[in-house]
């Protein structure tokens, strides 16, 4: 089973290849370069490293949020484009699970963080003691707030993904257990997205047609925000 | 401070860019391709991506081993060629220790393990509570070695490397604790050398020059070990 993972959630954009549930080929970008110039270049040249043709894709796997509202969109188009016209399925996988699945195994409790502005996170846990299991529903919430979900957790928590070292900053004197992964698993990774749909996979799922996939951002938008409060006015 | 990294110790192939201690770049290959293909077009596209010239490179950092003896030489030569012309310096990172490094701050106790054959492999542990703190150096032995080692650690034990499954499998019924680390950080990955690399240049580390990179091979090759069987009969 072939499955092309499309990673643009974020500043970092990757993408990569996985073959039977095995990570043949990764690209991974993090330069401030719009997603729309690096994406599709990155698509081509990492189905070559990984000598996969996209006609011989089995399915299209996507982070489609939260996070940027453009990159979201950026990522959920691309594949839209490329499973439309092939006709093949797609898994639209949680943004802030597969930035913690690299912990799985660890023993630790993942704590998934996004900066969402507004004195928010975009943040969701998982326990990932014997494998790796959400704890948390995807939310955007403040720090005081999350801070307040960690208390009494008596394990290493342990805070993945682009928001980390502000979240850290804010909860080390309050919550002591509290550390950051290593900067080179830190960010959103392709190879993740591909690894939760090829479990999804093998546990039956059949994934979504392209029209289906739908970016998933948790809040309206800043425009729509702006909209409702005039409206509301 | 612009570090190019390359890894090819093992079937999987990789390069990245750090710059300032992040990860702006980096290709990743496991196709079973020979490193002398995939190598130096991966160093050339990864550096594309990044928009970092390799003049503007400040140190070159290789994984020199252990490893297999060709993939070993292979990175080794590939980072001698473009360091020494450029009269750069460079840091040789111990192959086990960069497998290890995703896991830092999670708590557990890496173990990093690649297939030795001759029924050994090569492995080292660090302590991931609060840190990366190496507990052993780098050898080569049994897994019935490597098993007696782990027995009272109190922590989840994860191993790590392209070893990982073959030694999960015989060691799962005698040490309790033991886990695999996630399909997509379990391989070698030219990020985890950077960013050792990174943290040694930080510490006031200089480096060494190109002539000076040397492949640790930690034992003899195949055919020096049956040229002295040879001699001692």
């Amino acid at each position: 089973m072939k499955i092309l993972g499309i990673e643009s959630s974020a500043t970092s954009a990757s993408v990569a290849v996985c073959v039977d549930g095995k990570i043949t080929a990764q690209s991974f970008s993090n330069t401030g370069l719009t997603h729309s110039q690096t994406l599709l270049p990155m698509v081509e040249s990492t189905l070559t490293i990984a000598g996969v043709s996209i006609k011989d894709v089995d399915f299209f796997a996507v982070s489609n949020g939260p996070g940027s509202f453009t990159g979201v969109r950026i990522g959920v188009s691309a594949v839209k484009g490329m499973a439309q016209p092939l006709n093949k399925n797609c898994f639209q996988i949680s943004t802030l699970e597969a930035i913690a699945k690299p912990l799985e195994n660890t023993g630790c409790h993942a704590v998934s963080v996004m900066d969402a502005r507004c004195n928010q996170v975009y943040t969701a846990q998982f326990d990932c003691e014997c494998g790796f299991n959400r704890v948390t529903d995807d939310a955007a919430i403040s720090i005081d707030e999350l801070a307040e979900t960690l208390k009494g957790i008596d394990k290493p928590i342990v805070l993945i993904g682009d928001g980390a070292i502000v979240t850290f900053n804010k909860l080390k004197d309050v919550v002591p257990a509290v550390s950051v992964a290593s900067q080179g698993i830190r960010y959103q990774s392709a190879a993740s997205v591909c690894l939760v749909a090829y479990e999804k996979a093998q546990n039956g799922e059949e994934g979504i047609s392209a029209n289906d996939v739908l970016p998933e951002y948790l809040r309206l938008s800043q425009a729509e925000r702006e909209l409702k409060m005039k409206n509301n006015k």
